[in-house]
């Protein structure tokens, strides 16, 4: 059987990453010789937790075909959001969590979503359909995804299977899941050390909302002034990124994880679309989006609704 | 909760049909108020299985937003096969065994799909993975379901799993697989009483393949003379629907399910991508597709991959 590559999406984030090795591990239980890697470097959050569990890096690929012919998705499925040359290998797999858009094979394949916190919590129940043992690293990634997708199980996007599976994978890693969730999130809000860019790219995602390219970045903070001090250099920031670039609209979600709280600085056009999909006004290119914490629940589907028709 | 409506592609057949009415009783265990529907009336074979178990034929609807807000599919996910009001409603289950093609969510949802036999055969393991009982007529019908799509376990779509599927499944419906398998079959080979329309509508499904719309009509019989001797009256009904119509290639393909052969009418544009695609010339609308039996596996990627470009 010929070589499968496993791999998340662009901007990688925790859950990306974690889905990856985790998959990687369940293909080779089925007798597949698969490897996980990425389509780019961990984020802080990801670091910490793969330095935590002790695991490598997975290598970042630029594109998969010159590597092989079959290729597993986790945690996306719209090819933007992909390997670059994903036109040009087969999908054989995809596990994920996420809408369902712009994602065509010509043959059948296994495809598996559910609409719950992480697409960790997906693998966890196919490891215990098929009664696999997960490694105490393994399921610690997978924790720490859960972690990271749900903001420590209080994101709406949580579910009550999530919250079962978190603490079962937490005695598996053998960590407090309190404790070592507060740690994992803080360790991505170091934002102080990181260039504009590097906060516009660590959480990023390219979404087609019919046929207008949107493209919205999340930066979790655990207090806004980290970011609102740096308002003028974010905005130059997503300026620069949109010269050249296909994306007509540019979001930037900042979220508080401790008060489960967001705003938004908004660049670019279909302003009206996004007052319409949040039914707040813009001012001086900032939006407040009181509750929100979550991107594919509160504001994926909001804001493709807003620009249809 | 609201109810969900469950239903299957256009011009039912078994699985579709089967599927609907295992899925609905899966999501009633679940907890859900829901009813399996089709999209037309049941095909002969169909008709065979559920006089056999006593089943009821599902209601027929036309359009689905009237009814419901939230819908379930199964067997099929590109819009053009499922109902046509289909943008106008949520998908919040796909429960399929086909590619994916022009299928798209604004919201997370549960998608499920294995590259095997049937449907039925992806449902047999949620309920097994559930641990949930199924009824002796649902089992039945979901047999019944994998017999129709792998040709009494005989084409190349089917899998071990269907197979081991198929054996307990037959247990529980308490019938014998090979003489019910063959009887089933047979019900629906009776082409002498249908008409030329009736011929191509009863397992036919619209394909687009990069922008080209295909249709392909499946035809089981266990003598080509009883189709041959209709050629003439066949393609011009196959004229007759091409008239206002956006499809620009239509394939009739004639399977003699005792032989494990095919050959096809093909009427439209593209014929060189037809040859292309199965490597035999086209003789008077004619093309031989010797070991041919699986319009998924054998006709739908190849076509695609000979259209594309």
């Amino acid at each position: 059987m010929s070589k499968i590559l496993v791999f998340g999406h662009k901007n990688p984030d925790t859950d990306t990453i974690a889905s990856a090795i985790a998959f990687d591990y369940y293909l080779e239980k089925l007798g597949y010789d698969s490897e996980a890697v990425a389509l780019g470097e961990p984020n802080e959050e990801t670091a910490y937790a793969l330095e935590h569990f002790n695991i490598e890096a997975p290598r970042i690929i630029e594109t998969a075909a010159n590597e092989v012919s079959q290729v597993a998705l986790v945690d996306h499925n719209e090819p933007q959001q992909s390997v670059n040359d994903i036109k040009d290998v087969e999908v054989t797999y995809v596990i994920d969590h996420h809408r369902i858009n712009g994602f065509e094979t010509a043959h059948p394949l296994y495809y598996r979503a559910e609409p719950i916190g992480s697409t960790a919590s997906v693998l966890y129940k196919m490891f215990e359909e098929k009664d696999f043992d997960i490694p105490s690293a393994v399921a610690g990634m997978m924790l720490s995804a859960i972690i990271s997708d749900t903001l420590l199980l209080k994101s709406p996007t949580t579910t009550q299977e999530d919250e079962k599976i978190a603490y079962r994978l937490a005695k598996i890693a053998e960590v407090n899941l309190e404790e070592y969730g507060l740690d994992l999130l803080k360790a991505g809000t170091n934002l102080s050390s990181k260039s504009a860019e590097e906060l516009l790219n660590s959480d990023s995602k390219v979404f087609d909302m019919h046929g207008h390219q949107v493209q919205i970045a999340q930066i979790n903070t655990v207090d806004f002034a980290d970011v609102t001090s740096r308002k003028e250099e974010i905005i130059e920031a997503v300026n620069a990124t949109l010269i050249n670039s296909d994306v007509e609209l540019f979001v930037v979600l900042v979220t508080d994880i401790l008060e489960n709280n967001s705003f938004a600085y908004v660049v670019g056009q279909n302003m009206d679309a996004v007052e319409t999909a949040f039914q707040q006004q813009v001012f001086d290119q900032e939006i407040q989006l009181p509750g929100v914490v979550s991107r594919k629940k509160q504001i994926v589907p909001q804001l493709t609704d807003a620009l249809e028709g």
